[in-house]
């Protein structure tokens, strides 16, 4: 079945409250909604989250790249989506995450048209899995009213992010985890810390004993020998996110054994299949896998959701941004039922339903 | 969709002649039917080759194994397929060649459920491969007959079993060479060699302007260093068969670089998802691909055919066992022209075809 047309729709979603990593900040989602239609009619969505800060794509680049590349696809059947996906990273190179929405809307489509859900399309592994929720760098106070608030919906795993403020820093992750001691408590420093500040940071939260399961990206993203002395005197699993975007980069921190975890995000790797071939990287060297997302709504994080579910390879799952938009354009990709996101009763695709106000 | 039965059937398969390798000898092939049918009728059918000496499995222990685990099977969905290979895996350690006949069936039955063909599952990359064809061990003058007669049939890549006798390996494949001079040779030692007789040996042949292409195992299995120091100082890639199984067996040879090619065999991994992950490690680490066979029927062969077609991964394509078969069980999983290995017609599954012998 040919590939009929592909669309590009800017998609402006608020913020529920703005959002602080080490990084920067931002107050909306400005991101991009990919639509493929098939000459029968069959519909596949992607999603563009704007991460330019991570991964260099923006709103404005994500369509500029999706129409100058659709023409490769217009005409092309479906059924040979590994060639179509192979096609367009021949003609433009980088732009991950728009390469994932594409790549996404693409799948999709595909898993539509011969009617199976994206999850059983992956191998089906399971039916749901259980998300963290992300709490921003803010006073202990607002962190631990936060955290309460979603204790109280069924949550039982935090991830703080850290890494501007030593001091408050530890002082945050602290009264969280007094808030609710039977938790699990993640650190994201997204590139914070010195490597020695790193190892500093982790051991003196652990000699507190919290209950904490995983550090991730202690160092900047470039500098594997500081983030593998991390590593090498951590107490807990240390993660690396913004240091492996792609297979390759798994395949040289798995080399050095820099990292104890992956996190594999589809829009630093391009899409479900780099995901795919990252997970084996990782399980032929031993190393964890995590699963994170972008700012983006269910649509852009479906594939995600299916991925982890399909393949059931995933420790740390953290798929949350939807809890942080004011509205979601389209329905669908998964249930929620408090942390649990649930793809049990998805029929095909990734289940992606149209609203009216979209058609 | 559930599992409604699991039947395992004696496959012997006589041979058009022996087949001679530097590890042994044989003269037909035992080998296993696997037959999974799920309740509403859909069959998808798996091979196991008798491959002791290189896997561990021959035709007595398949049967037992595949009796043994097929309770974990039957009343199962077909459509969790990637819990299914795992859950059996969880069961019973070792058995390469058993787990790919189980695997192939499971996902031939599932591909023919959902009604697509596997090489379109897998991505559809292209419709076609062209494969080598495989001389044993003989007299020059055998060995350059057999080639001719290849060679009239459209034959351009030639594969010379090497490694019993360094002299007499010369001498046949300097004949087959000048036989047939604008085809592609690789020789394949069968870790027949010292690693100083293996330099020598490719060295040697080189020098004697030989369009040589690839250096298949040239020494023992597990001797890693010795196979770095041949890849090291042979002209052309040399590829790892029996020294890598699985996805981690190809990490640990990327590490190093011990190889520039890894020989994919679902026999050896286990079937194609572990498959999936070898590619993954090896295009992370800039390794090249073949993959090869055991001696199979098509109905061994189709998954192999499909991966690489589905792919488009391989550089080099070795699946010429049905060749060296005197009749096939079952017709089907793909078609023949000559070298040319097509899936272009398959409608679902691995399209094998059931014959009226077998019902």
């Amino acid at each position: 079945m040919r590939i009929k047309s592909v669309e590009v729709i800017p998609l402006n979603i608020p913020l529920v409250e703005p959002f602080e990593i080490a990084i920067g900040k931002f107050s909306f989602a400005e991101n991009v909604l990919i639509k493929v239609q098939l000459e029968d009619g069959t519909v596949g969505y992607g999603e563009v989250s704007s991460s330019g800060i991570i991964t260099g794509d923006i709103q404005s680049t994500a369509i500029d790249i999706v129409k100058y590349i659709s023409p490769a696809l217009v005409g092309e059947s479906i059924e040979r989506y590994r060639y179509l996906i192979k096609k367009l990273r021949s003609i433009i190179k980088f732009h991950p995450g728009t390469f994932a929405g594409l790549e996404n809307a693409i799948l999709d489509a595909y898993t539509n048209y011969i009617g199976v859900p994206l999850y059983k399309f992956l191998g089906g592994a399971s039916y749901e899995i259980e998300s963290d929720v992300t709490l921003s760098i803010t006073t202990p106070e607002k962190a631990t009213e936060t955290a309460l608030s979603y204790f109280e919906k069924g949550y039982h795993i935090f991830k703080l992010k850290v890494g501007k403020d030593f001091d408050e820093d530890l002082k945050r992750v602290l009264a969280v985890s007094e808030a609710v001691p039977d938790c699990e408590i993640r650190v994201d420093a997204n590139q914070g810390y010195t490597p020695k500040e790193a190892v500093r940071f982790i051991n003196k939260l652990y000699s507190k004993d919290v209950n904490i399961t995983l550090f991730e990206q202690p160092v900047y993203w470039k500098d594997i020998q500081g983030l593998k002395f991390v590593t090498d005197h951590s107490p807990v699993p240390v993660a690396a996110d913004e240091t492996v975007f792609t297979a390759t980069d798994a395949f040289n921190v798995a080399r050095e054994r820099v990292v104890d975890v992956i996190n594999i995000k589809l829009a630093k790797c391009g899409g479900v299949l780099e995901a795919l071939d990252i997970i084996a990287v990782a399980k032929a060297s031993g190393l964890e896998l995590m699963i994170g997302c972008m700012v983006e709504s269910n649509i852009g994080l479906a594939p995600s959701v299916h991925l982890a579910c399909g393949t059931g390879e995933f420790s740390y799952i953290d798929l949350d941004s939807y809890l942080f938009l004011k509205e979601l354009p389209l329905k669908g990709g998964f249930e929620v039922d408090g942390p649990r996101l649930i793809v049990k009763n998805i029929k095909k695709g990734l289940g992606i339903e149209e609203s009216k106000k979209e058609k």
